[in-house]
């Protein structure tokens, strides 16, 4: 595997794992830097995932929440991407290892996620998907559209029922946001779609395992979000476990006892663990892992005895001041991005770097059409002030001006027709599919 | 299988089959008519498959050419729709078979359409990804960017012009405006995008079995469009056909003798037959199908002895008033869908309808950026100003104004940057299929 090689004297290399938040704006953060930066990612491009949630819904293309690395990074004359798998780390070595061969580094960054985790059931995961790919997005849209479909195709009242209610597993930010969207579609956009059934008669259950849906945030928005749900239509179940997800049920336990949910669509959003580079890399320096599998780092977000590696994101566990652990958000991604590349350019200075500190100003979340929580500091709102801040904050984070531009466009036309016209079911055999959903009991 | 009942009296029923240019402009100029409508497709949406280049080129998303059928009638009380595959149509009991059932109709009206021939090579279909479906479109898009990415990686100079070799099969209008996108994304979209490639080195090969391109327009403007293509980095092969197709190469046949190209990227504009309804069709009425499998329809677009059965757009074999058949173009399949309305409301109020006549107003086609031919009657011109009438024709006739504008922002856009920015590479194991394409010797 060719590092990037030219007549002049060795640069510093710096090899990157992951074009998410945090490593993509490292690897632009590094821009002008007298280092070599080789950014390695398994897709060709950065993806805004707060908004996958509409693209799973139709609001959005794909396209319009993602870039392509090569397009934001190919000026950068000091980088080159790589659209490879890392295998492997050597830290003794200080290399890394992809399909390909190996690539050096004098320091490397690691930034390579999380993915949804099923806690000890990986097979719910053709049965209820998470959403953390644009794949996962569309095979969402998909099995959502297809249930509509199908119901409207059936010929049995219970079966019926059974295609229009809709479980979604986990009631933090992505959960209450695709509740919430499910929620739209089914009162809104499909009104006029159907002749044999009334969307509206879709049943959204959205399950929580904890007291409260969005634990992250402090209980009055948790109240307030909850019932700003209950208007939109949702059912929200809280204090009640998943046991057993089937193709054509959920079984809960609750406070009540046990509950059967007769269903064809389960979505989950109840939680992630990082990827399996972590686990590699904790096996390979001695360090730690918790719970969810994030590995320990020190406060300049380097691994204790390993100065020359960084962790970020998702897949970092940093504590804040108070020593608790910081949030596997957008805002804390971009933060630790930026400070791995200062702290790059400050040791290459021989300068030192003050220790990594995350200035949290706050969490917004969405819950359908012209309504959101949003926790500023010392001010807690929602309705709509805090849905126009969730709109504008997200805009202007998107990463290129074009998809901003798009996504306006979109956001604008489906709040004044309630439309949302990427609601496109692809995939091949999507009749045979919706045929056998109709009629389970025939071949 | 439900047809729309109430507690009227039973109205006339109407079955239609296929949703794209010819069925769904019939569905909706039956608005308002005393008839039940069902309108049958396998996929949820419209497609504007005259676009659908721009999609595997990374230009637009699929949402973008695409609207969901049931946003599109959902407002129109006499038509439902249903989304199924059509499986058989019994004639003598004047039914439509789907998976769910059977469908009653009075008058039916077929425009399933049609799908790449492959001239007796069923093989080739995996090999050289053909262009009628969004699915084909993304897949034709995975491909391309695909291979940029693994002769970037590729360490083998022969094995990297085999992954810069593009081999378009077919200069009809598909073809040639595939060849010209792919030409602009090698030479302006992925400019910067390579450190060991240089993407203007791919090569570019449009292979034609007929003495040229474009065969359907007048000489000239195969000659200019020809000429064009040149300009733009396209080497086009006429008198060329292929004889084998690999996972590594294309054999043709030329005046001068066999050929080899090596190429991992062969696409598919040759030729099109048509949807296998057409054959269950001819056995059951006796009718004949011509060589590319369309069905013969009299002048009044109605099957000879089957005066309720009409056979719409790419299914049909119509004659022209010089007894030439008319070609299967978005624009005849759009007048055939006007026309079967008309003929269906005349009937039911028992006055005569004058025998179908296709009003030929042009053709177009576009070559890259800025450049296109067309021929409007007497009057044969090519580059700029055609270029801006194939924008404007294409622009207006896309079926809803949101996408209208979404294409419009994003033709803008890319006009003044050259960006294709929706060149995604989705699908799941992308990076190891890429590692493969790059090192096809090591495991």
């Amino acid at each position: 595997m060719a590092n990037k090689t030219d007549n002049t004297i060795r640069r510093h290399q710096v090899v990157i794992i992951g074009g998410g938040f945090a490593g993509f704006t490292a690897a632009s953060r590094l821009r002008g830097a007298p280092v070599d930066v080789t950014l390695i990612d398994r897709r060709n491009f950065h993806l805004f995932q707060p908004l996958l949630y509409q693209v799973a819904t139709g609001g959005l293309s794909p396209a319009n929440i993602a870039a392509p690395l090569r397009g934001l990074l190919g000026k950068q004359a000091n980088c080159q991407v790589l659209m490879e798998e890392v295998t492997d780390i050597d830290v003794q070595n200080r290399s890394v290892c992809v399909f390909g061969g190996e690539l050096k580094y004098d320091t490397l960054v690691v930034a390579a996620g999380s993915r949804h985790s099923y806690f000890g059931h990986p097979e719910w995961e053709t049965l209820a998907p998470g959403l953390k790919t644009i794949e996962d997005a569309t095979e969402i849209r998909r099995r959502v559209l297809s249930a509509f479909e199908a119901a409207e195709l059936s010929q049995d009242a219970s079966e019926r029922r059974r295609l229009l209610n809709f479980v979604i597993v986990g009631a933090g930010p992505t959960g209450v946001e695709l509740a919430g969207a499910l929620a739209e579609i089914a009162r809104h956009s499909l009104k006029e779609d159907f002749r044999h059934i009334d969307p509206s008669d879709a049943r959204i259950l959205l399950i929580e395992a904890g007291d409260r849906v969005l634990s992250s945030y402090p209980a009055d928005l948790s109240e307030k979000g909850q019932r700003a749900l209950e208007k939109l239509g949702v059912t929200v179940r809280t204090n009640a476990s998943v046991e057993e997800i089937t193709d054509a049920m959920v079984r809960l336990r609750t406070e009540a006892g046990k509950e059967t949910i007769p269903t064809k669509t389960v979505l989950w959003a109840a939680g992630v663990e990082t990827s399996p580079l972590a686990k590699k890399l904790a096996v390979a320096t001695g360090l730690e892992l918790d719970r969810a599998g994030k590995i320990a780092v020190d406060p300049d977000l380097c691994l204790a005895g390993y100065p020359e590696i960084l962790v970020l994101g998702d897949m970092a566990n940093c504590l804040d001041k108070e020593g608790k652990p910081l949030p596997g958000v957008a805002p804390v991604a971009i933060s630790q991005g930026k400070y791995a590349a200062k702290l790059i350019n400050n040791r290459l200075r021989n300068r030192p770097t003050p220790h990594f500190h995350f200035n949290h100003r706050g969490s917004l979340a969405t819950i359908g059409k012209s309504s959101a929580v949003a926790e500023l500091g010392r001010f807690h709102f929602s309705g709509l002030f805090a849905w126009l801040l969730w709109l504008l904050i997200h805009l202007m984070n998107i990463v290129t001006f074009r998809n901003r531009l798009l996504v306006l466009l979109q956001w604008g036309w489906s709040y004044f027709t309630h439309d949302r016209s990427a609601r496109l079911i692809t995939g091949e055999k999507s009749t045979s599919e919706i045929a056998e959903l109709a009629s389970p009991n025939t071949p």
